[in-house]
């Protein structure tokens, strides 16, 4: 019925041991006495490339074999995937294309090209990644690793979520929530599955920028919605129009609802995750925190865990970022 | 002989236990990558208070009983000790005043603040901290709790060496060397006890500001040597100017070297964090990981710990040393 179930994100890990960073469930007195509850942070900048997708990527790359292996991967990212494919392709010993948007941050065009990855620019107000990806796939015979609509990919990021629950057991901490970023909602359907098979009381929530709510108003209709003509977000990595077709139906089923968080809250989580937390943390990454440290995650007497899922932030945006606090005082 | 032996340490981690936290020990294949060896990182700006602190200064506190925990404790601290001290009186119920330099990062200080204690400041230039402090205590009936010269403060930092063998065994890492921000000695000569009485075959080195080098130079003569007058560094959790009269017999005895990383290194070291480990690190707390990503750590074939003892920096320093990658790139 679905992409995926729990298996395969049990077996994707038995493919990332030893490959993926087992990236840690971290605690802070600080955090708990502002949420009320103990908060549990998964930290995936840890995670090599600074990002969760390495997992997906990995999953998904490491299940092509012979002529495919050497024709290699096409992707299109606007950073996080790309460095998640691009790290995966030089570990399996492949070739990777990434088509990234011209204005995607330069640290992840940069990080892409250190890994060895080719990459292909578009402009993404008037060109179709999908198009351009397609035709050079096409072209060398490779295959296109896509974002999150791929049950590889989702069983992949659905890793995070078997880690968070056996790392919260090691903590002693009752789980009652899981708060995962959301963009094509990859991660969260992965998330998802793992722990409601593992404990269905256990309520997962997707948190998205609040222009890019697709999930959240997707949930509350019953059917994919899309993201307003213009909507823009500082958080680079979760800029997706709409939900994905294959992770949609998993997060209808599971989720117990979608939050959303403005900019400035995003930018806050940011600033706390630095002073408070010692933690790089990039928009896109910060929105569960946010939501978090705004009083927008449900009521529960157990613990919340909060998923970061990347890390990857220009210098001089973080600067900026962070300076707004030396300017406020 | 020594101040401390490797038991006080143990002790220590009994009294620290579901108190301080188990920092992380993290691995990042990029950071292997460049030290040509597997590098662990241990993490103290996950620490209660964003530095190792806390575990030195709970582990003082918590001797005190009766009416001398009721007239509390007084420290004098540029800012991490302090806010370990203000932190651990807090959690014990003991009242604190903090003597602290005029010019001690402004992050510092209103941590302290916001921990409860009471902040009494003096000019570095044209005051005494110790006499400042030594009469407060004396007017209150209170007890002096110093930074490093203190066998159960020695004893509590120590118990980040047992952390690190524990964790770097979970990891299936050989240990060869263990490299350690060092000030006034008290984290390395507390880390060197323990290591040091597990395994004899691992190396210990202290780290330090170049031009506050003390530990290294006084290693090298056998004497307690001095830092130079109007010697500066940006890393001001280090600016000790000699080796403790506790800390240096024990380093003396167990370290098998000093090493020294200028400013530009430190500088470096934290944008390869903010870049890389995605981790936010202090000046001070940046030290042995610029050793290690300079080449500066002597070789081995086994795996290196580097202790990342503290990020409290302030956001206008730390937005200032990432723009110059903006700038120069």
């Amino acid at each position: 019925m679905f992409a995926i179930d729990a298996d395969d994100v049990r077996y994707a890990a038995t493919m990332l041991a030893g490959v993926a960073v087992r990236t840690p469930l971290l605690e802070y007195a600080a955090l708990n006495e502002i949420a009320g509850r103990r908060v549990l942070v998964k930290f995936e900048g840890a995670q090599h490339t600074g990002s969760f997708k390495f997992r997906g990527a990995y999953n998904r790359l490491a299940r092509i074999e012979g002529a495919a292996k050497a024709a290699g991967v096409v992707a299109w990212s606007s950073g996080n995937h790309a460095q998640g494919v691009a790290a995966a392709a030089r570990l399996l010993g492949m070739p990777a294309l990434i088509v990234m948007p011209a204005d995607a941050p330069a640290i992840k065009k940069a990080n892409t090209k250190a890994l060895g990855a080719e990459i292909v620019l578009y402009d993404r107000l008037s060109e179709s990644r999908e198009e351009i990806a397609a035709a050079l796939a096409a072209e060398r015979g490779a295959i296109q690793v896509p974002p999150f609509n791929d049950p590889f990919i989702i069983a992949g990021q659905g890793t995070v979520g078997l880690e968070i629950l056996q790392q919260a057991e090691d903590a002693k901490a009752a789980l009652g929530q899981v708060l995962v970023c959301c963009g094509g909602g990859g991660l969260t359907a992965g998330v998802a599955t793992l722990v409601k098979d593992v404990n269905p009381s256990i309520d997962v929530y997707s948190v998205e920028p609040s222009a890019f709510d697709d999930t959240a108003r997707s949930l509350r209709s019953g059917q994919r919605e899309i993201v307003a003509k213009g909507a823009s977000s500082i958080c680079d990595a979760l800029l997706t129009p709409t939900p994905g077709e294959l992770t949609f139906p998993i997060n209808q089923a599971l989720l117990s609802g979608g939050l959303a968080v403005s900019d400035e809250q995003v930018k806050a989580a940011m600033r706390f995750a630095f002073e408070t937390l010692k933690l790089v943390i990039e928009p896109g990454g910060a929105v569960a925190l946010a939501a978090v440290l705004h009083g927008l995650a449900p009521a529960t007497t157990l613990a919340t865990a909060v998923v970061v899922s990347g890390a990857n932030v220009d210098p001089a945006l973080y600067a900026a970022i962070l300076s707004e606090i030396t300017s406020a005082g």
